[in-house]
């Protein structure tokens, strides 16, 4: 039961967006801009840094949403999303990515985990300055995403289904801007 | 030294901010809402939250900031500030901040870390709805804040006059809207 009163027909940060409209604001700008805007990153991959990210914050309902999206969004789909869940070293994406997920995760520690050999082998792979930042701050925003939406106990569905439909709102209509 | 080129001459987040405009707009609308929007929480409250957040963080750049900020507009200034830092049991602050700051002490661990009891305890000293969503916010997002400024390197001033100033600064001006 979520810590506050929440609209009991919307799962997870959607009830909190609809509690507190003032802060829904920024939050989606930021997630629009690191998710959708212009990037040499697919919306795919940038998805797929979001659901290893919440998967390993044990963050159901984001694992859940962001885990849908980069199924719809990444190639290969559903399986190699589970896979880089499941393990970064094993999963059959490239290596800049594997490098860039990899600095995702140790972020997803504390900053200070994000060493220069992390960022080396990732640039060896041509991982860019902005790819840089842009996963580091994806890391560091899911890591808010995450605690807001279990720290106040937002419903997450268990059906499978209703995350697959996430998946694909978010996947046609980003985040509201 | 920072893991990507940053303006050698802005220390912390705003070498960040001045690498990436786009995602700086939604990051200061959001501290801005939070720390300086409409609340029953002060702003020496909100900004303590921050401060001992970043401090469990160990985010050098963030902790001294947000703990000079805290200084300039709690009451009871800096000897406050470094008390709950070093301990929120012992800080000499009322009941009800001291029952929040636990609650964003749990916040930064995990969101699964905020159980009902510390949100009871908080309530049972007056904490209302909004202060409970937003002191969860406030240290989510200062979870995302510090891993974004430790996470790429960014430069921390030794010098505490630097933070002394920034702190005036975030006091008088806020987040830049």
């Amino acid at each position: 039961m979520p810590h506050i009163p929440l609209d009991p027909q919307l799962p997870g940060i959607r009830s909190l967006m609809a509690f507190r409209p003032e802060t829904a604001v920024p939050l989606n700008h930021l997630a629009q801009t690191l998710l959708r805007g212009p990037s040499s990153l697919t919306v795919g991959e940038r998805e797929l840094i979001a659901a290893v990210v919440s998967n390993g914050n044990e963050c159901r309902f984001c694992h859940g949403s962001h885990a849908a999206a980069a199924a719809e969004t990444l190639d290969g789909g559903r399986a190699v999303v589970d896979a880089a869940c499941a393990g970064v070293d094993d999963a059959p994406v490239g290596e800049k990515l594997k490098a860039l997920l990899r600095i995702a995760l140790a972020t997803r520690e504390t900053g200070r985990a994000v060493t220069p050999e992390l960022i080396a082998a990732a640039r060896a792979e041509g991982a860019t300055d902005v790819e840089l930042h842009d996963t580091v701050l994806i890391a560091a925003a899911f890591c808010m995403f995450n605690r807001y939406v279990d720290g106040l106990a937002t419903v997450a569905p268990d059906d499978q289904a209703v995350y697959d439909q996430i998946g694909k709102v978010l996947a046609a209509e980003g985040y509201g801007r």
